[in-house]
C-alpha cells in the first residue's frame, strides 16, 4: 500500500512548496486516510517539504499504524494534533499549513497555544483550504477499482432482490431497505454508502424520503437510491421501477428523466464546465415543462465521501478532469403523485465516460 | 415527538439566559437532532431566549422537517446557517452563542461575514462550549428506552449466532463480523454502532483489532466488541469467549477482568468521581500485576454518539449523575498471546446501575 500513498503525499508536498509552506498539518480524517492508508478513527499527518513526514495517532492504534502506515514515522500521543504540532516546532517550521475547513474554532485555538508553548520559534499558520480534497477529486487506478467493486455490489444486491421477488406489493419500504442493506453487507460491503432511500407511491415524489412503514402497492413507482462502501469508497445509484403495471403518466416522466440522464452522461467530458453538464440534462426536463419539478443539482463527486468534489449543478464551478468519479442523477418529482430519479456513478475519461453502475435503465415493471 | 424536544430546548434556553445570551446557534447535527427530532443530514437551529426558535434546513428536507419538527418555525435555505444568522440579525440579537467545538474556522469566518452584511446591528459572538453535550449526558426516559432496545438487539444477535454455531473454528473474523452486522440489521438495527471488532487468538490482544481473514482456531480467545444503533442511540458491548477448551492462563485473566469489571460496575453511583470509578476497576487489575496490560480508560458515555460525555478514565473529570448512560470495559491484553475485554452498557441510577447489555459474563466455552 505504501507507494500509492507516498505518491499522494508527494503531490501535496509539491503544492505546499509552491505555496511557500514548510509543512502541512492534515487533520481531516479522510484526507489522512487518503495520504497514509490509515483507517482508524483518530489520526493526523504532518507533511513536510523536507520529506520528514510524521503520522500521529493514539495508543489504540499502535499496531494498526505500523501495519497500515509502514513508510511514515509514527508518533503515538493521546493528544494527536498537539503532539504533531510540538514536533513541527522542534524540527523548525516557518510556515505551517492547516485545514481551515476541518479544524474547529476550538481546535485552532488549541493548536495556536501548543505552537506558542512548544519552546521554539512559533510557526505562522496559513490555511491550505481544500488542497487535499482537490487532489482527491481525481481518482487513481486503485480508487477506480474500489469504486467498480462498490458499484458491482450494489448492482448485484438489487438484481438478487428483484429476482427473488422482494420488491413486491404488500411489503413495506423499511423491509425493502433492510433487505438491500443486508444483501450489500452479505456481498462484501463494509456498510451502506448512506441511509438507503426506498420511496413508494406518492413518497417517490420526495427526493430524499426515509423508508417508513408505507406498504408497496400495485401501480406504485418504487424509487431506490442506495450504494455500497467497499475499501472506504462509496457507490451511488438510483433506479425507479413500477410495480405491477405502468400508467401512461409514469412512462412519460420515466422516459423524460431517462432522456435527461442520457444527455447528462453524454456531457461528461474532460474540460466540460460543471454548470454546462448540469444544463445539458436540465434543459431536457425544462423543455418538457417540468423545470420546477427538478429541484436539485445534477450530480456530485463520489469517493471516500458520498458527496465530494466536484459538484455538478447550476451553482457549481470548475471543469471536469479525467479520473473524476461523479454521479448523474436528474429527477422529476410530482408532489402528491410520484417521482422518478435515475442515477449512475461514472468515471470521466478522455473518451466516453466509464459507467460503473451497470443495472439496466429500461423502465422495469415488476 | 414534539414535547420531549421542546423541553430540551427550554433547558438550553435557560442556560442561554443565564449566560446573558439572546440566542444560541446550534450547528452540531446531533445536537440539532436532540433538540428538534430532525434526522436529516443538514440542519441547524436557532434557540432564542424570547422563544421564537427557528429551524433551518435545505429544500431536500422540506417535507421531513414539517413532519419531524412540527413545533418550530422552519426556514428552508440552501445556506442553512447563513439563513438562520440573517434572521437572527433581522429579529435583533445582541449576543449570539455558537458551538466553537463544532463550527470550523471557515464556518466562523462565514458566519461573521453574514452577520456583518445582514444590514442590522451585528451580534456579539460567544461560544457556548459543549452546553448541549452536557445536557445530552443525562438521558431522559425516551432515550433510555432507545438504549434498552439497542442493547437488546445486540444481545439477541449474539445469542442467535452462538446458538447457530456461527462462532466456531474454521470461520474467519470477517465472516463472524459480517454475520453479527447482518443479524443486528435483521433484528431492526439501523446500523452497527461502529465497525464491529472480531479478534481471534493473538489478535485479541489488540484492543481495537479490525476483523480480517484470520481463521478462528480451537483454544482461541474470541473477542467481540459490537453494538446496534436504534432510533439513533448506540449500544456497546464486549464479550470474550473461548473456542473448544480454555487453558488455565485464559481462565485466569478472564476471571481477573470479570472481577475488575464487577468492581467498576459497583462503583457507578450518583456523585461518584469518574477517576475514582476508573480506579475501582483498575486497582483490581494492578493488584494482579497487570497494570501495564490495561492500556485504555474504563468507559465512556453512549447515546446519539458511540463515545460521548462522560469519559471514565484516569484523565477524566467530573462526577456521575442519575440518567447517565455509560460503558464499563476493562481489559487485559497480553501482546502476542491474547486478551480479554468485558464491557457492558449501563444507566447510572440512585440505586444500583441498570444493566442494559444482558448477555452472560460467565466465561463461555463454545
Amino acid at each position: 500500500m505504501s507507494s500509492r500513498e507516498a505518491s499522494r503525499r508527494d503531490v501535496l508536498r509539491a503544492v505546499a512548496a509552491e505555496r511557500g509552506l514548510d509543512a502541512v498539518l492534515v487533520t481531516n480524517l479522510l484526507n489522512v486516510r487518503y495520504l497514509t492508508g490509515f483507517t482508524g478513527s483518530n489520526g493526523a499527518l504532518l507533511v513536510r517539504t523536507d520529506g520528514a513526514d510524521l503520522f500521529g495517532t493514539d495508543g489504540r492504534y499502535t499496531t494498526q499504524a505500523a501495519t497500515q502506515v509502514p513508510d511514515v514515522e509514527v508518533l503515538v500521543d493521546r493528544a494527536t494534533v498537539a503532539g504533531l504540532a510540538k514536533v513541527a516546532v522542534q524540527r523548525g517550521t516557518g510556515t505551517l499549513g492547516y485545514e481551515s475547513h476541518d479544524l474547529t474554532v476550538d481546535g485552532l485555538a488549541g493548536l495556536q497555544k501548543v505552537l506558542a508553548d512548544a519552546g521554539g520559534a512559533v510557526p505562522e499558520l496559513t490555511s491550505i483550504r481544500r488542497a487535499v480534497e482537490a487532489q482527491r477529486a481525481v481518482k487513481d487506478d486503485d480508487e477506480i477499482e474500489a469504486l467498480r467493486r462498490a458499484c458491482a455490489v450494489a448492482d448485484q444486491a438489487l438484481a438478487e432482490l428483484a429476482a427473488e421477488g422482494a420488491l413486491r406489493p404488500g411489503r413495506t419500504e423499511q423491509q425493502v431497505g433492510r433487505d438491500l442493506d443486508a444483501r450489500m453487507l452479505a456481498l462484501g460491503a463494509e456498510a451502506p454508502s448512506f441511509e438507503t432511500i426506498v420511496a413508494a407511491g406518492a413518497n417517490s415524489a420526495i427526493p430524499h424520503h426515509r423508508p417508513d412503514a408505507t406498504v408497496l402497492r400495485d401501480g406504485d413507482f418504487l424509487k431506490l437510491d442506495f450504494g455500497a462502501t467497499v475499501d472506504g469508497y462509496h457507490s451511488d445509484m438510483t433506479r425507479t421501477v413500477v410495480l405491477g403495471h405502468a400508467a401512461d403518466w409514469q412512462r412519460e416522466i420515466y422516459e423524460l428523466v431517462a432522456a435527461s440522464q442520457a444527455a447528462g452522461r453524454a456531457a461528461l467530458a474532460v474540460g466540460a464546465d460543471v454548470v454546462a453538464v448540469d444544463s445539458a440534462a436540465r434543459e431536457v426536463i425544462a423543455a418538457a415543462g417540468h423545470a420546477d419539478h427538478f429541484t436539485h443539482g445534477l450530480g456530485h463527486g463520489v469517493g471516500l465521501e458520498i458527496h465530494e468534489a466536484p459538484g455538478i449543478g447550476p451553482l457549481g464551478a470548475g471543469t471536469l478532469a479525467a479520473g473524476m468519479a461523479v454521479t448523474v442523477e436528474p429527477g422529476v418529482y410530482l408532489p402528491g403523485h410520484g417521482g422518478v430519479r435515475i442515477e449512475d456513478t461514472l468515471i470521466v475519461t478522455d473518451d466516453a465516460p466509464e459507467l460503473l453502475t451497470l443495472t439496466s435503465k429500461e423502465l422495469l415493471v415488476l
